[in-house]
């Protein structure tokens, strides 16, 4: 049983949400890789959020919120402002509900990730690239349209979606040590801590969150919550400030949250793409990153990490390759 | 049953080269895309040999004809002239069954290459990159070590190790109406053809083969094993010549050869990046690349794609990202 200040969870109410949200996501699956197993002389699972629908595993928190809306609560749609993953999740969300979806995006949002947004049947509000202009911005759109407000982190009913990916994760694979999960907005990571606490209480829950952009580390140690310095970290996943109602299950049920370096990052990245040869996001490579950080801290033991997603523009790649061969 | 000019293979003869190589393969996901489906109006099933044993296909190849050698015939290890996949699964293969390995590789092959092959416990010989060096090279290995030669693709053990492929499609994915397979050497084509033929009869094998590479198109067509000409594709595991032994096969069991352009290769491996989030090699495009060519030849059908592997230089791609955020 988890018992916060405002809601509480219990086993129940997660296995609830497992059955709810079954029909419209991905079991993903785990990897594993004896080259990197031998390399840090340890156990590793890598669960595959990249491979879930629309991406990334906000699908999961994304279904749940839209799912558990009653007929009545939703009937105007829904809304919310993200220029990444949860746009397209909630877009894909709703259009499964058959209700609509606005998604406040900034102006410089990459056109491929509008594009995606706008095929899964959403309709786009452009703000200006400021915290102000998107929640004036979404203020407007909840007046005009009455939908119902869908926060990509802060919020139990995402909380709780996010939390069926370790639940998976610790029925497939038994007496893990520890449990990483990258942290941004915390959603995931508070998700992660609450199914953990719950259905695997041994598992300890690690976060791993850049350096360049460490307001949960700072919040965490210092038992107050600490807003994002201008953060510029490739995890472009993980530039978002730090959520209160995640902050409070993460003080309580998370072991330690450690940093990495932006080239931990990308060497993490490049081992993942090179040995288990999937695609992922940069913030994806936290939890492998804090392992190459500090090696001797995990050998030995058995640890699973979350994935989150792979949607990293590919662009740049591609547009090299035919002119250098 | 196949009867060649001399060699034959029946159901059997496959059954029992799966049975053999088991231990030592994968048997790899087949992947899908709704995304893609949509766009092509097809059903396309996408055989993941990138997450095989070594990155690639050609584990099965090279476990075939290393574990069914007696013990006297590999006494003395095993050789070859590889510098691609070949090498790298030999070197594991000889590795699994506890022999020597010794591969020709040139001289200006990658470093990358060259130490996953010694990593894998081979010892390699270096060459000019030119045949005439590689095969000079290669006698001399053959006359000191009495090392037995495993050629990558003109060799029946190794057509019916890349067999076990298609065999695992077929099992897995009924009613097909064409499976894709590129084509290099030959060597996974024509044990594609040799497969669907005996277990999946109705299913017709096409391949695929860039434009700047199409010695296997000339000859298919015109009936006489043409050379490759200087070929300068980006789909560098495509480069090398079919072999006379593959030749009489595809010949006798593949539809239809394609060819596709440089760019409709480099789309096709986008698109498999984007949206089915895994890294393969950009010969792994080219069955993508056919149907992109002319997708009305597809539309409405129910199409397997063999993806051979995922080994590819990510080197410029890792380099950017922290100088371009």
């Amino acid at each position: 049983m988890i018992q916060l200040n405002h809601f509480s969870f219990d086993q129940n109410s997660i296995l609830e949400v497992c059955k709810r949200i079954k029909p419209y996501i991905h079991q993903t699956p785990i990897l594993t890789s004896q080259s990197l197993d031998k390399m840090f002389g340890a156990n590793l699972f890598f669960k595959c959020e990249n491979f879930q629908k629309t991406g990334a595993f906000k699908m999961r928190g994304a279904a749940n919120a839209v799912f558990s809306l009653s007929d009545s609560d939703i009937k105007n749609g829904v809304c919310t402002h993200s220029s990444g993953n949860h746009a397209q999740a909630l877009a894909w969300a709703a259009r499964l509900r058959n209700v609509p979806a606005y998604i406040v995006m900034p102006n410089n949002s990459p056109a491929v990730k509008k594009q995606a947004v706008l095929g899964y049947g959403a309709t786009v509000i452009e703000s200006e690239n400021t915290l102000q202009d998107r929640e004036r911005n979404l203020a407007e759109v909840m007046q005009k349209t009455k939908a119902f407000f869908v926060p990509p982190y802060n919020d139990y009913a995402v909380i709780a979606g996010q939390a069926s990916c370790a639940k998976e994760i610790i029925d497939e694979t038994p007496d893990l040590d520890i449990i990483i999960s990258p942290v941004g907005g915390g959603g995931l990571l508070s998700g992660t801590a609450i199914s953990t606490h719950l259905f695997s209480p041994k598992t300890k829950v690690f976060a791993a969150e850049p350096i360049l952009a460490d307001d949960a580390f700072e919040s965490f140690y210092s038992g107050i919550l600490q807003t994002q310095r201008p953060p510029k970290t490739i995890a472009d996943g993980l530039r978002t400030s730090l959520g209160e109602k995640n902050f409070e299950i993460i003080q309580k049920y998370v072991s330690e949250i450690r940093l990495a370096t932006e080239e931990q990052i990308v060497q993490a990245m490049k081992l993942i793409w090179e040995r288990l040869k999937i695609v992922i996001e940069p913030s994806c490579a936290l939890p492998l990153a804090i392992i190459l950080a500090n090696p001797q801290d995990f050998a030995g033991k058995r640890i699973a990490m979350i994935l989150t997603g792979g949607n990293v523009d590919l662009s740049s790649f591609f547009e090299n390759l035919l002119s250098q061969k």
